[in-house]
């Protein structure tokens, strides 16, 4: 392993702190920026990931959709007494092809309530694509994949 | 990102696994030394960090406040038949200013009642400014900064 | 910290990542690979581990034992309803002794159900000795020690 190498785990390791530190501050306005013009970002189910199921539950096919989304959010949440808190471990860097590098790291969502009752909300894994843009990695895909089937309530925040 | 920022990076990462694991050992005798002398430890709620209300439900302003808490610890707890599981995630590094390292990092803390249940005990973030003293990183200022208002069950332990 | 050193902590890392990944996407198979021939392996509660008693709720003494126990696993499983993830972190690396490298982690597993219902399913940390073998780095001994004592309903899987 050399500099370069080392380097690029530790830029990559970053922006998953980033990421995460950006959604549980709800600074939903700068979200869109981790990801391409072109991107695609997806909320689904283990389940229907497995079975080859396009569609999830959140579905964008650019970033522009991205950006709409955090202005609907904004829009119908008057007041957002819950705060979510995102662990994220065991990020698996793969090699790169023509410039992408596949991720795949663990993911659970920790939610506190107004009156201090906390529950796990969401458990489960990102299936990334990263490429390097500029000084910044960005994610091209993002697959948000939950062990949970019931993701009804994950409608309201992204992951 | 050369070397010496690389080495930095993982000697911080380092930093908060003794720091974990230290607490989770209950070798609180040995907690204090993580801080400078003229440290300032606080444990507060989110909504009152945010709003910039200076006092915590646990506030240190030195070591040596630190280190009677243990003492007054280790002779109110006969016996402690719980244990705690930190799990610190999304570690932050900030750039560095006159030798102060600003850290942000998250934290979930897991309580194992002794007849086995499990809870989810702290949820939250560090903001944290570290100094390089010799060869150790220490915690100049942390903040643990809790999701929840309900911190009254909390004042028991260092976090 | 010169570039071997870093090195292997990224190594290590990765490492841990791969572990909780093969777990957590049911890969049983390969799960013994991430062992030596002659490893032990250990599943216990901290009390017993801190007790000194040497057996723990499952006890391999061989690579060929983790296979036997992934091959009944497969047998006696007809159908597996829960997802399992693990969350690990505080990696904590010790100074190699003739090329042992002790290791310590935290683990948080959260169980989801066919239902989406999630529960914290185990909470404590590895011990571990790991040792390099040509290009990959594999458990010499790990003991996966459990705050709780109620671990019956862990009996039937690998963590």
């Amino acid at each position: 392993m050399d500099l370069a190498q080392v380097t690029q785990r530790m830029q990559i390791d970053a922006l998953y702190a980033d990421y995460a530190h950006c959604l549980d501050n709800d600074e939903l306005e700068a979200w869109p920026e981790f990801f391409t013009e072109d991107c695609h970002y997806r909320i689904t189910s283990a389940e229907n990931y497995e079975a080859g199921m396009p569609i999830g539950i959140v579905y964008a096919t650019s970033k522009a959709m991205l950006v709409d989304r955090v202005m609907a959010l904004r829009k119908a949440n008057i007041y957002e007494p819950q705060r979510y808190r995102h662990m994220v471990g065991a990020i698996q860097i793969g090699a790169a092809e023509q410039g992408v590098v596949p991720v795949v790291a663990n993911l659970l969502v920790v939610r506190t309530m107004q009156d201090g009752a906390m529950m796990l909300f969401a458990a489960g894994r990102y299936v990334d694509r990263l490429v390097r843009q500029g000084e910044a990695w960005r994610f091209a895909r993002k697959d948000v994949v939950l062990d949970s089937r019931q993701i009804d309530t994950l409608l309201a925040i992204p992951l």
